[in-house]
C-alpha cells in the first residue's frame, strides 16, 4: 500500500527512548518525567474506578473537569470563559492538536508553522489536505521576524500554529509577538491554533502570555493545554481544547468521531486535583526551575553552550566547539559511546538546518541531571 | 466558520443520553453496561497507577498487552499473528476505526458501507476526503445480497467496512458471506476494515465468523476490538487494531499524531486480566446471552414484534402493530411519556428507511431489564 504519510517514519521520541534503552543510557531525550504523578491524582483514579466510574463520559468531558479547567483560566489568565460551551476534554494534547486541525483545514489550505515545529503539525495538516507553510528560526534566539511571516500570508492561508512556551527552543513569544500576531490574524482572518503545553512551566518570574489572555484573539483561536504536562502523568494522554463557542462545536464534531470520550476516572481524578490541590499548578513553575538551575550548573564547566531555557522542561546545548558531526549523528553518538540520549534539533526543521544544538529534558530527578551533566563535561 | 461535517450534529447516542437523563428515563439507548468492570481489573488499574506506571506507553502498545491480544487469537480463532508488528493499543475502537480509515482512504476514494451503519464510519471516510457508498439493509433480516454490492464496485472503491456482530441490527455475518467478501475484495484488489467490537457477545452456539480466522483476508484488513465492551468498561476507551504489517506501520503513523499512545495504567491491566482471568471472555456471551432471553421473555406479551439478536448487546423492536410514527419520533415519545429511552434505526441510514424498529441496550441489570419491559408492555 502507498503511504499517505510518506515522508513520516517513527517519530523521534520513540526512536530516541529505544536506542535509550537499547544502550543503557540515561534518557534525557523522549519529553516525560521520571518522577511520578501526584498521590492525591493516583488515588483519586484509584478510588474513581473503584467505586465504579467507568463507563463513556459525555463526549466533550466530564461537567466538573470542565468547570475546574474553567476556573483555573479564570485564576490565571483573568478570563471568564464558559466551561459546558468551550472546554473540550481530549485523548492528550496530541489528540487535541489533531482535531483542531482538522476541524480547520481544508483541501489546498495553507498552515503557517514555525521550525523547529514539533512533528505532529505537519502530518496532521497533511491529512487534512492542507500544506504547512514553514518559517524557520534559529539558534540562538529564534526570534520570529513578524515581517517574514507576514511575507508568507496569501489567499490560501488558513490559520498559523503557535507553541509558547516552545519545544523543543524553550523560548516564549512575548507581548511583541502577540501584537504582531494579533495584527497579521485580524487582517487577513485567520485562525490561530496555539500548542499551550508547558503554559505552566516559565522561568525568572516571566509571565506566561496565553492567548487565553485576550478575548478577541481567542475568539479565533483552538488553545491547546496538557495534564500530563502539568501533573507528571504524561501516559494517561489527557489534555483539553479551549475554543469560542462556534470552534469548540466544530471541534466536537470531529472529536467524537475520533474518540469519542475521555478516560472517565481520570477526568474526576484531574477534577479533584485541580480542585482540591490548586497549589500543585503554581508551585510547577519554581519545582523546574529549580531543575534547570542545577543542570545548568553542572553543565557550567563543560565545552556546550547552553541556551537560555525561558520555560517548558528543556535546555538546548550547542556543541560546537565540541564537535563537526551533524546533530542526528552527534545524538547517536552520545547515546551509544557516552550514555547520554539527547534530541537532535534539525528533525524538527522542513529545510536543513546547520545549527549544532541538541535538546536536553530537565524532567528527570537530581541524581540523573547530575550523572547525565558528569558525561557530558567530559566531551 | 464553515463546517468540515455540515451534516454531522450531536451523535444520537449523547442526545438520547441526555434525553435519558433529563426525562429520568430508563436508558436502554447508548450501549454501556450498567454493570461495572470486573473487580481484579479495577485493582489491577489501581494498582499500577500506584506503583508509578504513569508516563508514555510505547506507541503501538505496552509489549505485554499486545501478547496477551495475540493469545486470545491463537486461542480462539486458531491465527498465529505476530504480537510487536501487528497489534496497536489505540483510545478505544472508534481511535483505531478512524485511523485505519485516514490510513487507506485517499482523495476521490469511495468506501462501501451498509446500512444501518455506525455513525463514525461516514464522518471519518469524507475527513479523509473520500465518499461512503451506502448499501441499504432492511429488518427483519438485513440479509446483505452480494451482487448488489459487487455492482457497486468503480475504480474508484478502496474498501468494504463490515461490522459483525453487528450495531444496530444484532445480525452476524455467515460463511457464505465471507466467501462472497472474500472473492469480491480479491477480485477487485480491495482493502476490509472489519468492525468487530462485540466479537466475544454472540449467542445460541453461533461461532464469531472474525476475519482473523482467514490469513488470506486478514493480509487486506484492518480489524477492530473494543475493550470497553469486553470488560464492561466503555469510559476507559481502550480498543485495538490488528492488520498486516505492512498496514499496522501505516496504521501507526498516524496513530502517533493522533493520539500517540493509550492510557499506560489501563494497558497494563488489561494485560493482567486476559492473562490471569482468561475466562472473563469466554463467559461473556453466555452472560449476554441471558440477559437477552430475559429482556425477550419479559416484553413477550407486548406489542412489539421482537427481531432476533445473534449477537452484540442490542435488541431490536418492531413496533408497527402499535404506533405509525417515525422511529425517531416515537423514540421521542417513549422516552417523554413513557420512560424509556431507545434508539431510532433510520438515523443509521443514508436514504430515509421506512422500517418502524428501534433498538434497546440490554447491557442492563436484571430490574433495570424487567422495568423497561413493563413500560413498553403497555404500549
Ligand atoms: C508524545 S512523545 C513526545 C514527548 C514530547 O513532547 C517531547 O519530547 O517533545
Ligand atoms: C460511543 S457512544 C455509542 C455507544 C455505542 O456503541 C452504541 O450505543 O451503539
Amino acid at each position: 500500500m502507498e503511504s499517505k504519510l510518506p515522508s513520516v517514519g517513527t517519530s523521534i521520541f520513540s526512536k530516541m527512548t529505544g536506542l535509550a534503552n537499547a544502550h543503557n543510557a540515561l534518557n534525557l531525550s523522549q519529553g516525560f518525567p521520571e518522577f511520578d504523578a501526584p498521590d492525591r491524582l493516583k488515588s483519586a483514579l484509584a478510588d474513581y474506578t473503584t467505586a465504579g466510574h467507568n463507563q463513556y463520559a459525555p463526549s466533550p468531558g466530564v461537567a466538573s473537569l470542565q468547570q475546574e479547567v474553567a476556573a483555573l483560566i479564570a485564576r490565571k489568565y483573568d478570563q471568564v470563559i464558559d466551561a459546558q460551551a468551550q472546554v473540550t476534554v481530549t485523548a492528550g494534547a496530541t489528540e487535541a492538536l489533531f482535531v483542531a486541525i482538522q476541524s480547520l483545514v481544508r483541501e489546498g489550505d495553507e498552515i503557517i508553522v514555525f521550525d523547529p515545529a514539533y512533528d505532529s503539525y505537519r502530518p496532521a495538516v497533511e491529512l487534512a489536505g492542507g500544506k504547512t507553510i514553514h518559517i524557520p528560526l534559529y539558534a540562538p534566539d529564534y526570534q520570529i521576524n513578524w515581517q517574514d511571516v507576514s511575507d508568507k500570508v496569501t489567499a490560501k492561508t488558513r490559520a498559523i500554529i503557535i507553541n509558547t512556551p516552545h519545544n523543543p527552543s524553550a523560548k516564549m513569544l512575548k507581548q511583541a509577538d502577540f501584537k504582531a500576531l494579533k495584527a497579521l490574524v485580524e487582517e487577513h482572518d485567520l485562525y490561530v491554533i496555539s500548542d499551550e503545553v508547558y503554559e505552566h512551566i516559565t522561568f525568572d518570574e516571566q509571565p506566561h502570555l496565553s492567548v487565553l489572555r485576550d478575548a478577541a484573539l481567542l475568539q479565533r483561536s483552538f488553545v491547546v493545554s496538557s495534564f500530563g504536562k502539568t501533573f507528571h502523568c504524561t501516559g494517561w494522554k489527557m489534555g483539553y481544547c479551549v475554543a469560542p463557542p462556534e470552534l469548540a462545536q466544530e471541534f466536537r464534531k470531529i472529536h467524537q468521531f475520533v474518540n469519542f470520550s475521555s478516560f472517565t476516572p481520570a477526568q474526576l481524578a484531574l477534577a479533584d486535583m485541580l480542585k482540591y490541590e490548586p497549589n500543585h499548578v503554581d508551585e510547577l513553575a519554581p519545582f523546574y526551575q529549580q531543575k534547570r538551575d542545577q543542570l545548568v550548573a553542572a553543565l557550567n564547566s563543560s565545552r556546550f553552550k547552553i541556551l537560555p531555557s525561558e520555560g517548558t522542561y528543556f535546555l538546548l546545548l550547542d556543541y560546537s566547539a565540541i564537535s563537526t558531526l551533524s546533530d542526528v549523528e552527534f545524538c547517536q553518538q552520545l547515546v551509544e559511546e557516552h550514555g547520554v540520549a539527547a534530541i537532535p534539533l534539525s528533525v524538527f526543521y522542513e529545510s536543513p538546518c546547520e545549527d549544532r544544538v541538541i535538546r536536553l529534558c530537565f524532567a528527570k530527578e537530581s541524581a540523573t541531571l547530575i550523572a547525565a551533566a558528569e558525561k557530558l563535561c567530559r566531551l
